[in-house]
């Protein structure tokens, strides 16, 4: 039954098995009266007001059954992590093309696109880069959000759908590594721009780092100014679990030069 | 008599009958030891330390008398909303002239000009501009505000008289729409950037945006660094007014379109 | 007669009367069928396929009469150099905005505005500046032309009136000084960029900087690139006029220091 | 047989049996011993010093093979022009892939891909970019040549693999309408513009626009300079087949406002 | 002997008995096992984990004796005001060298290089600069800060030696004149910015402004983000010290004119 | 005897035994009535019009002596290749502060200052820069001419001394490897170069690149446009000594990487 003080009726989370998804399922009940939630993968049971479909978005007529009545999308579906080329192309690519001609045919409104900071990976750590900044990819995931983000300003220049393409850094409970010190987003952070950005009265296409107040940056978020995103939360709260230190890393450790990080790795045949 | 303590001699706020020349009246004594307060309306009578002068700013004799003794300058005065062009043309375009040439007739050190974030109010509200990005005004009053703008640069350049042009937001006691959560400039930090202003050592030429430190912006200060202005107040303590809700504009909403607001529809006959 | 071959039925020339006027009145008959010409001042009887109007700008209902039937303007009307500031605001910002009423009541498509170097001509003579870069204007007349620089913006943000901005440099037989070996516009270029702004698909609202290709340049032209303007001549033809010399200026010689040259001594009151 | 004078010992041209494969085929024969030409659709049968090879980009193992020996390639195949997506994303997207795992594997060390000015279709004719512009795409063929022009900034990053990206105008033998009098790319300049970027001793990750030297333009090289490509065509060959005329585009023809022209129309559905 | 603990085993700071150099010599004991302090002046002697080494910089030999062991430097040795030439060069230009050598000559990792506001004090004081900002020295002593600059840069991209250039404001107890309310730099501050400039885990190159969150700023330490350096002081607090005052500075006082300050007094004979 | 046709009565050239010194001292006649020609190493004798000063630049007061009675200065003395830092360090750097405390002194006016591409030889060879790029010296020879530049900025800010700083290319009868292609300068081009510097009315302080018009560019002259420079030859005249060649350099080969070439192995021992 809706309520109607809810902002949305409907509002779609892909990804929802994901790591990131199960967070936000729990965290973007306020926002609509019923959250629909989807994933490839199996779900927890539909709790009030949940709605859950399991679907592929590599399967075009599914992801148009999914989309009907929803007002709008948070797309954090598809692959997370560097993977193959063909995997990555069938479930970022070929999904994420099907989202939007499905969020196209049914009206959405407003979308939230999980892009990634791996879009860019290959700035250096000593860059600081916006959302201007050309793209560095440093994986087939980044590629494949380089491509999200592309489609997705294309159906805003030609349909008017509006998405604000989210390059998420490293949203977990805390910093594992040094680089997580600089990319830190914490849920509570990740949550609130995403409020920012389904709220906001209009985002155009924008394209926004996403990160918490953290004491070193490579991202400058001015072009992301409208959306009134403020970080609450900072990783100086665990800057005791990373003490000062002077083993620097080796000269040619590419982890550390480029800011994709340990990403940069996981195609270690093409070095 | 003269206090010595006080910073001016004389300071002359233009404007005196306005929306905010009323609150500045108050506001402005610590920094003279006279305040003439001018307008082309009525105002109260003067009360210590005060000179009343009434003046139409288009008599070009009648401001050169107005400015007589004056050290410093605060131009409030002239139309400060949308109205004709001849009106307009009279009040704001003849009027600041008037005024600048009695300035340099009579040795003016530091003038802060009203302006307004109309002379650019056709950047859309997914723009992020400083004051060096060219003008775009969305009324006419917009357009005698940036020749305000061009008038004041070309007597810095050629006179040397140093003026700060604040483009202020909406100064008003509270947001009273959505816009002015992003626009809002609350009058302690109105007065404040006032203050920055007169006594910076040296101001030049600046363009400054006016504004709280609100969560969402659309105006870049860099160029006014060196004014020393730190907002304490922001649109954050409205939040309240204006919950979230999903009940997007049309897209052909101009007045969410653009930065300018409720302006763009003032001149309604030109679409 | 019409003659159907011409482009455009009626194209009016505002300020015929004037050195350029009278250089361009022969010059755009290729243009129209019909050639409307306008001055305050007395102008030469009307030959075949002319309109002579004498009309004086700061009056707007002969101003609305004068557009009646007109496809396209060439705005070269107003006072072209110097003046007090009165005269100047009737003639130039008064009698803009006449035009552009009438401009939009009479749906004229296509506008060339006669803008001028004075805009900028207090940037230095060692600066490259474009068509973004903020106003310098350097006499009472430059600001009257950043005033039309701003009016047609606005007319084309709000009413879609597209306005090509000529910032003309020196239009005159041959430079006669050496500074007009850098602004030199031979009346050749001056008619073929008039032809570039008036026959281009689309033109929006465009800045662009009227100089032939000489050698010499403060003006960087990128952002006309649409405009298809190249230049056939230079002043490298009257070199001879200018020979070496190593009689360099005073170092406080402002006509040299800035682009705008003896325009900034035409107010010596001032300085 | 190899004779020792040529360049290359193989040079790979993908899509020979289009458009612009069928006219360079002939005119690279001096750059390379042996050229080995490829597409999906039947060719030409092989000429002296010709490997003629049936594959399909799509399919990896068959690319896999066609790269075997080759020294540097043109990759000219896929789709040229708007179509479903799945066909776009099994040729341009698959197949590019499919293409640089091949020329990684190979050591190939100098690869031309054709890329287009779809990629940023939806700037303004207005407006004026450069290499470092964020993209937008115009059509889901500009994606796909956004995917190439990231997938192979990726393989130089990665890998080191230098790639001239070519974003071809428009390469006909003469402009068929009036905006290919901006975006004419003759024959003879194409082949000089993929000599250059074939024979710069280093090129890294280029981005080039392919265009002559027409008078209106809408895209800088300067991020090119590097190569030392010199246009020795132009479109002003061809004024004459487009007149002077006032007939403008009505104001909201979006073929007339974006760069990408008749592009944004293959799509009408979306609108 | 050794505390495992502390990063450095061997931390060198010259320019140990000038003014800077006694505050850090006892608040950078956390930071190494061993302090080495040197200087060309008398120092106290040497405590607990302390070396004590009597250096003349110009010395070469000297310098290398003196890095042997070393595994980062801080170096604020030197000439740190206006003095003759001669004296710089021996100083700052020579003994910078000798200073690089060694280091590249020892395996040293990291350097902090105390650069100084007056590489760039001909700014002037309503300009917002950036370290990409091209240079514009001040004095003798500036110009030999440029020098140190460069020559990093070079042992940086020639040999992969990593130095933050620090570009030291105004570090004192407290601000004693209006100028250095904004270059107000405090101990805990500049303390807190070498850490961060020793710890990161890279830095390359970097050009920082070493100053404290004051309210009028003229630099823009956006190159620096990734040293994650957040002033904790303000000058704010020393605000009581300086009040208003309307008695602006003559037109031509180029101490408040231009960033320098009183610098641009020292060398009067050249005005 | 004066012969008051000539631009200057008496043009210093220095370093007048190197190789651009000899073939200047011929070419640079026509500019004066005495030519003074100097170098620390044996000359030709004195010819008509000219006057022979051997003279060491380290020794400050023969340069002072050497300027008596000079109207404006060709710097070209020095050292002009890679060499100890301390030979570097007292003719280039103590040289060039001697030189202009000397010309401080004398009056003299304008000056050209042959600086180099070394002040930025480690930007890649895909690299497009202007005057504004910050520096990247490749060797002590090219940090010294960032002294110079450094150098003759303050006198220029400080005491209004005008100098233009020429960045030269490789000035040479032809071009000997292929970078040279890039680079090359011709000795016409080079004349006509310090022309323009000398006799454009103002100059302020500008860098300029010396290159001739090269088909394949690194450097934008636009900072120079004032100087009215504009090359008469070009390198494609050589191109037929560099054919085409598919040989690329190793991926590791700095020289081709980077724009300094050559020069960024003379310090081998660095890597």
């Amino acid at each position: 039954m809706t309520t109607p003080s809810k902002p949305f009726n409907r509002l779609l989370l892909t990804g929802a098995a994901g790591g990131l998804g199960k967070i936000l399922r729990e965290r973007i009940k306020p926002w609509a009266n019923i959250i629909r939630v989807s994933d490839i993968a199996e779900m927890d049971a539909a709790g009030d007001n949940e709605e859950v479909i399991r679907c592929d978005l590599s399967d075009k007529s599914a992801v148009f059954a999914l989309m009907e009545g929803v007002d709008a999308v948070l797309h954090f579906g598809g692959i997370s992590t560097e993977n193959t080329f063909e995997a990555i192309m069938s479930a970022n690519i070929q999904g994420t093309y099907n989202l939007y001609e499905a969020i196209h045919k049914h009206g959405v409104k407003r979308v939230v696109f999980a892009s990634s900071n791996h879009t860019v990976g290959y700035y250096k750590t000593t860059d600081y880069i916006d959302a201007n900044s050309p793209r560095r990819p440093d994986s087939m995931y980044g590629i494949s959000k380089c491509f999200g983000e592309d489609l997705s300003r294309y159906y805003y220049d030609h349909c008017g759908i509006e998405t604000v393409c989210l390059r998420i850094g490293s949203s977990f409970p805390e910093p594992i590594n040094k680089r997580m010190m600089v990319t830190y987003f914490s849920y509570d952070d990740l949550v609130e721009m995403l409020r920012c950005s389904l709220f906001a009265p209009r985002v155009g296409h924008t394209i926004a780092f996403g990160m918490s107040n953290n004491p070193a940056a490579w991202w400058d978020n001015r072009y992301a100014s409208h959306l009134g995103y403020q970080a609450k939360d900072s990783s100086t709260q665990f800057a005791d679990k990373f003490p000062d230190t002077a083993d620097y890393p080796a000269k040619d450790d590419i982890t550390t030069i480029y800011q994709g990080g340990g990403f940069l790795l996981k195609t270690p045949q093409y070095k």
